[in-house]
């Protein structure tokens, strides 16, 4: 147990607010790192809004258990393994948890038999619960990768989520700006909805680094209501996952 | 204290995926209650993410304590009392709790020196943890209000919610769209880079009222970016809002 826990690094995926789009990259990244060669698997922990059997195609797939009661990650199309507490309950059921079960799930998942995985792509909870509280106590990242939009609310609970991780001595990975930039499909001028370049400011502002911007793009929605992620594909907005999946893999080798 | 629970109602306003626009409803739909005379507080028990003092320019504003030790809402501009988890912490501080505390913290925001409120709006955080049960097995509503955008991944999240509450008996007032509609500022052209329609159909699916749809529109974020409800200014959105706000009122009325 312990040796496996030293030799696999987690990165972890996470953001103040809700909605940023947290499991679309975390998505993407995995893949984008596969494809790199990686030996990648995915966890979505994002207890009470699962969305990774969704986006990566796998609804209604649920993980087995080893002899040692260990679950087994489902298999993707992807070359990545993926664990999800959307597994694990039906769909339009509510997982009415309390804390306490939430931190106990996440072990779940993390305690799983990951093989052959080397690196663990950790897709949080918005917030600073107690899915990110046991997760930096018990299980704790290599590094974290920041989300947010560039409005000023998602930046106030962006600084809140990287207060929480840096407290805790995790190193910070960088910030990736989502939504900024979305091109009018009638005209194709490029406008802001939700602004732009809050993030890049905020990076430089805290002293991290800034890992990219991935565009407000009608195709990367549609893509992930579907089922197929961006990056495996090359579609809509793959040059933009793949630029902060290069950056994360500088890091990772540095 | 019983007697004050039981005249006072609750409204709560939830949706299953954060950052999909329930803070912004719920402080549009406290300022216009307000606006047609209803004695009106707001809660925000997003706790790991406080949108509405920002929302209504009440940052850094602390509310008081009573003798009985009972916090005293902060009165803001737009006629209405609020009281936020974000009143209490520091800017870019984590609020690093575990569950129970974050269902304590909501008794004390709801158990607050509410004067002559007689309607309570509380904006809840997302997901169905621990706020979410201590709510509905302390501080049961009178009804909910469910937000979404129409992107599948947001109305999946939202069927959890409402499974959570209509198992609770919490009545489902109605369902809410928001992020439909986004109009180019260079050609005028309408697209939808969220979808759209989801929400009525899954209302419709379900059984339940449509109350609107809310546009995505660069004025409502940069109001609520600044602290001015649209509702309140008769600003961007405000029809929308205030359309809302009435289907509220009619079903309070009933």
């Amino acid at each position: 147990m312990t040796s496996t826990r030293t030799t696999r690094r987690i990165i972890a995926v996470g953001s103040g607010k809700g909605g940023v789009g947290k499991s679309t990259l975390s998505a993407n990244l995995a893949v984008s790192l596969a494809r790199r060669g990686m030996r990648v698997g995915l966890i979505d922990a994002d207890i009470y809004g699962p969305s990774q059997p969704r986006l990566l195609g796998a609804e209604g797939r649920k993980p087995t258990a080893t002899d040692e009661k260990k679950l087994v990650p489902v298999q993707t199309e992807y070359g990545i393994g993926m664990l999800s507490m959307g597994q694990l309950v039906k769909p339009g059921q509510a997982i009415a948890w309390r804390g306490p079960m939430a931190g106990n799930a996440l072990g779940q998942l993390i305690d799983a038999d990951w093989g052959e995985t080397e690196t663990l792509i950790v897709d949080l909870p918005p917030g600073t619960g107690d899915v990110q509280l046991t997760m930096i106590q018990k299980y704790k990242p290599a590094g974290a990768v920041i989300v947010s939009t560039p409005q000023d609310l998602a930046l106030i609970d962006a600084r809140r989520a990287i207060n929480l991780l840096t407290e805790a001595d995790v190193p910070i990975i960088g910030l990736v700006e989502n939504m900024a930039g979305y091109q009018c499909p009638e005209c194709g001028a490029i406008s802001d909805p939700f602004g732009t370049g809050g993030a890049e400011a905020a990076a430089q502002e805290l002293g991290y680094d800034f890992l990219g911007r991935i565009p407000l793009e009608l195709g990367i929605r549609t893509a992930s209501d579907e089922g197929i992620p961006p990056a495996a594909s090359g579609g809509p907005g793959a040059d933009a996952f793949n630029a902060v999946a290069g950056k994360l893999t500088d890091w990772i080798a540095r």
